[in-house]
C-alpha cells in the first residue's frame, strides 16, 4: 500500500487507528482454547468486529514467535485474513548488518506479504537500507519509544546538543523518504512528538502508547499533525481485550468505534 | 549453560569457536536442494563435521524466518540436533517494551530452547531486563557491530565525553552479571574491543567479523582477552561455505579445525 492508499484510507474510514494484534493465549477468552488455533480464531474475530474503524493492523510478532511454529502460522494466517484496505505492520523490531537486514525484509515483505516492518537503528545505515528496495513497502523506524527505558540512551545529547532520538531522525530521513519510511514516536511522550514533527515534517508516525500506556489521542492528535494527517494511532490491549467473555469480539468492536469517532472529530476539525 | 560450563568446553576443545548457521539456500550444494528439507540437511551435516572444533553454534534467525514457518521448522530441528556440550546463541537481535520482550524471552529461552539470544539496546533497561529473568540463560547486547553502520550511531559522543556504545556497556553492565549478559563486539574494530575491555573487565564477547568480513583472531585475543578467556569468536560464512560441491561438510570441518588449531594456539599461550 502506498501513501496515496494510506490518505484514501484514512480520509474514507474517517479513522487512522491501528489495531495491534498482540495476542496472548492466557489473555483471550476461554471458550475459544479448544478451537485448533485459538490464536487465528481471537484475531479474525477481532479483524471482523474492528476493520470498518481501524486503517492498519499491527501484529506484534513476539506474541506468535512464543509458539515456535505453530505461532507463525497463526501469525501467516492471520495476515493473510486482513482485508485488502489496510495497512499491515509486522512490529518485529528487526535489524541487522546489510547481508541480514535483506533476509529479514524478505520475510516481512515477501514471504508475510506484509506493508511495514518496525525496525531498530541501533546498527545503522546498512541495517535499515535493504528494507527500502521494495516497491509500495515501509520500513518504520524506531525513534521515540513509548517505554520507560527510552530514556536510558534515546535522549542522551551529544557534543552538538542533538538528542539521540533526534540524530537518528535527521540521519534516517537522508536513506529514505516520506513514501518508504516512518516512525515509531510514543504517545507518552507528546511534546517530544512536537519535537519529532519539526525534524520530519513529512513523514507518517507509528504512534504506540494510547489506551494501556496512558497516552492521549488528542495531545497526539495537536503535537503530530501533518498536511497529510501523518498519524497511524496504534491501540492493542484497550481494544482486543476489552472483554474476555463470548462478547470479546462486539466488545472490541464497541471500543474501536469510540476512538474511530474520536479520530472523525479530529479529521473533521482539521477540515480533511 | 553456565559461565562455568562454557569456561569447561573452552578448556576441553582447545576452541573458542561459534559457527554462525547462515544458511542460504542459494548458497548452499545443489544436490541438497531435492530433500524434504535442504537447511536442516545442510546444517546438520555441518554440525557433525564441525561440532568437535567449535563451543558454539549461533544461527542467525533472518535465514530461517525467510522461509516462513517451514524455515522455523528448519530453525528448530537445527536447534535441536546441536550437541548438548555446544552453547547455542539465537541471533535474533530482539528488543521491545518490557511486556513484550518477556514474549521473546519466552520464545527462544522456553520454546526454542537456546542458551542465548542477542539484544538490541536502543530501547533501554525495560527491553533488556526480561531477558535476564532465566536461570543460565544469556542476553547478549549489541554494544560496538562489525558493519560500516556502527560508525552512524554507535561512536556519538555526549556532553560527558562517553561514546554511545560505551555508555550502553556501562549501563547495561548494571542490569545484568557476567553470568547473564554478554556483548556483541565486532571483530573489524579491534581496538574498540580494547576499549570495550576496559569497561567490562569480565563479561564474555560474542564476537563477529573474523573471516569474511575482514578480522583478524590475533587481534581480537590481544584486544579482548580476559582470565576466562572471555571469547566468543563466530565464523560463518567461511566455515560453511568453504565449498558448495558435495564435500562441503568435510572442507567445512577443515576450515574449522584450522580455526580452532590457530585458538588451541593462542590458549596455550595465554597458558589457559
Amino acid at each position: 500500500m502506498n501513501r496515496k492508499q494510506i490518505i484514501e484510507q484514512i480520509k474514507s474510514k474517517r479513522s487512522f487507528l491501528c489495531v495491534g494484534l498482540d495476542t496472548d493465549l492466557s489473555k483471550i477468552p476461554a471458550h475459544l482454547l479448544d478451537t485448533e488455533d485459538p490464536i487465528f480464531e481471537f484475531n479474525k474475530a477481532i479483524i471482523d468486529a474492528t476493520k470498518d474503524y481501524c486503517v492498519a493492523y499491527k501484529p506484534n510478532n513476539a506474541f506468535y514467535e512464543c509458539y515456535g511454529v505453530k505461532g507463525w502460522e497463526s501469525l501467516q494466517k492471520t495476515i493473510e485474513y486482513i482485508p485488502e484496505n489496510c495497512f499491515i505492520i509486522a512490529d518485529a523490531k528487526r535489524g541487522d548488518i546489510g547481508n541480514t537486514s535483506n533476509y529479514y525484509a524478505k520475510t516481512f515483505f515477501e514471504t508475510m506479504n506484509c506493508d511495514a516492518v518496525t525496525v531498530a537503528p541501533y546498527m545503522g545505515e546498512d541495517s535499515v537500507k535493504p528494507f527500502l528496495q521494495f516497491e509500495n513497502k515501509w520500513v518504520i523506524v524506531l525513534a521515540l519509544t513509548s517505554n520507560a527505558g527510552a530514556l536510558d540512551f534515546q535522549f542522551t545529547t551529544d557534543t552538538k546538543g542533538e538528542e539521540l532520538y533526534k540524530k537518528v531522525l535527521r540521519k534516517t530521513a537522508q536513506w529514505g523518504t516520506p513514501d518508504n519510511m516512518m516512525y515509531v514516536v510514543g504517545a507518552t511522550r507528546a511534546e517530544g512528538i512536537g519535537e519529532v514533527r519539526k525534524i520530519v515534517p513529512d513523514h507518517f508516525f507509528l504512534v504506540p502508547g494510547v489506551g494501556a500506556q496512558g497516552g492521549s489521542l488528542e495531545d497526539v492528535a495537536n503535537y503530530g499533525w501533518n498536511q497529510d494527517c501523518g498519524l497511524l494511532v496504534n491501540s492493542s490491549r484497550g481494544i482486543i481485550y476489552a472483554s474476555n467473555g463470548t462478547d470479546f469480539a462486539e466488545k472490541a468492536g464497541i471500543e474501536a468505534k469510540k476512538i474511530q469517532e474520536e479520530m472523525a472529530k479530529i479529521l473533521d476539525q482539521k477540515g480533511f
